[in-house]
């Protein structure tokens, strides 16, 4: 099954990068835009039938590697439509 | 109105980053894990109100800045209970 982790980094955390893209959009004319954030998206492809199993495992790789949870949080997606 | 672009590689486009996420995976144990692929989700708060008119801007500062279209996909999302 498809699993998707989205790793956004904590509210009150600065995002350079975020900013940085906020300052070229609107140098790009795009002035409707007053606020960007950056975050991560990491598709896992598993080999677990049983979703909360699978979800279970996954928030353990996201505490263990691929979140640094001091400053990120994550959020845990099953995709639909799975057909592998 | 909060919009969500999520950036991935288009298939067939070597992910080095995916492929040493996935060896520490597995490298940790958790060796149900067959693929790993990252991506970006950039988080744009827009004053726009109208839906399709935020979808069309967004799209084009995916194509002017935030997506590199030879190798990346991008998928425009409209936040759901958006009250800000």
């Amino acid at each position: 099954m498809q699993v998707i982790v989205n790793i956004s980094l904590k509210h009150g955390v600065l995002d350079p990068q975020g900013r940085a893209i906020g300052r070229s959009l609107s140098d790009l004319g795009f002035d409707e835009v007053s606020d960007v954030r950056v975050g991560k998206r990491i598709m896992l492809e598993i080999d677990e039938a049983d979703e909360a199993r699978a979800r279970q495992r996954v928030a353990r790789m996201c505490e263990t590697l691929l979140a640094n949870t001091v400053i990120e949080d994550y959020e845990i997606e099953i995709a639909e439509g799975d057909s592998e």
